[in-house]
């Protein structure tokens, strides 16, 4: 398609992307629950109007596009931590500590992006849930590519990886609020010498 | 004090402790910001007037309270586990597979009781945020004495339990996001492997 023949479709994306990241931004500091489509609106300096156009399904419908733009951007942030270079225990261990890094950065706002929206849809809203466990299982994979390049075997490495991305989670959380590093610190040591233990068996 | 001279004392405690145990398992269920004071009222059988006369702070107080309580309840379980015996490895392995049994059980709504209310309430009410640190601290403790008790050095276990309880919330988080018990399988065999990975240096 010429775009010059179809001046509005920038717009027309801009405007919808806009809504997107503004959600998951939001979700990320506040969760699922007390997001209003009007706070949506506010932030992402979208009317009332525009969000139904591109949402008619509303809020939920936002919410698992927010969900899947989320989950594309940790695994991007995950890919590159994956591709440094060195045993995949101290790349892990790495991860773990930038992870801190950012989250300190943010004043201890910015943490998973999904955990607490995962939690509130939860038996709730099949369509978010769904978004949220296939936002885990796509990082999962991310970690597991990375320690079966590294010699350890697919099942093991599947069965790793998804330890590797929830004890990572729980740290995340855990140093968040209790505004301290450490957790994911702690984290990150401990599952280098897991990770180790089954490089070297 | 002579409760019979006071013949409502024992209904004043028994209304007070059902707006904080009800308040306690609705924030385990859909964490703290969509509880309303009119849900526990309904839930809890009790009065918009009773409320507020046991909690002029509102919502916020109660919430702090049933955090308290949920973190003493969750102590409790966490502490009996630990008392099992066997080496600590498969004591903690078993925890997770038991924790999986009850969130499978609840038809996975019940996941920790504190993880959603902790991230929604994280740089917003610092008094939630500090009872949930609290007994998040608490929770390690526990699993710091087992540690010790299997002989691991007073740091060594202090920072192994931190793990090991985080690890289990992202594992449980996990477990109820996907409606499956292999996240808290897989992160009890895991932690296993790494506490016998400590035990043995």
């Amino acid at each position: 398609m010429d775009l010059r023949t179809s001046p509005q479709t920038g717009d027309r994306h801009d405007t919808r992307d806009r809504i997107v990241t503004t959600a998951a931004r939001l979700m990320q500091r506040q969760g699922y629950q007390s997001m209003s489509l009007k706070q949506i609106g506010t932030e992402a300096k979208v009317s009332a109007g525009s969000i139904y156009h591109f949402f008619p399904g509303g809020k939920e419908r936002i919410a698992v596009d927010a969900v899947r733009h989320a989950g594309e951007e940790f695994a991007t942030f995950l890919a590159a931590a994956m591709a440094v270079e060195g045993p995949a225990a101290d790349v892990i261990e790495k991860c773990a500590r930038t992870l801190a890094v950012h989250l300190e950065e943010s004043g201890w706002m910015d943490g998973c992006p999904l955990t607490a929206t995962g939690l509130e849809t939860a038996g709730r809203s099949p369509a978010i849930q769904d978004a949220v466990a296939k936002a885990f299982q796509h990082w999962s994979d991310i970690v597991e590519r990375r320690l079966v390049a590294d010699g350890i075997e697919t099942g093991t490495a599947a069965d790793l990886a998804a330890t590797v991305v929830n004890a990572l989670e729980g740290a995340e959380v855990a140093a968040q609020i209790s505004r301290d590093p450490r957790p994911l610190h702690l984290a990150g040591k401990h599952l280098a010498t897991l990770v180790s233990a089954y490089s070297r068996s």
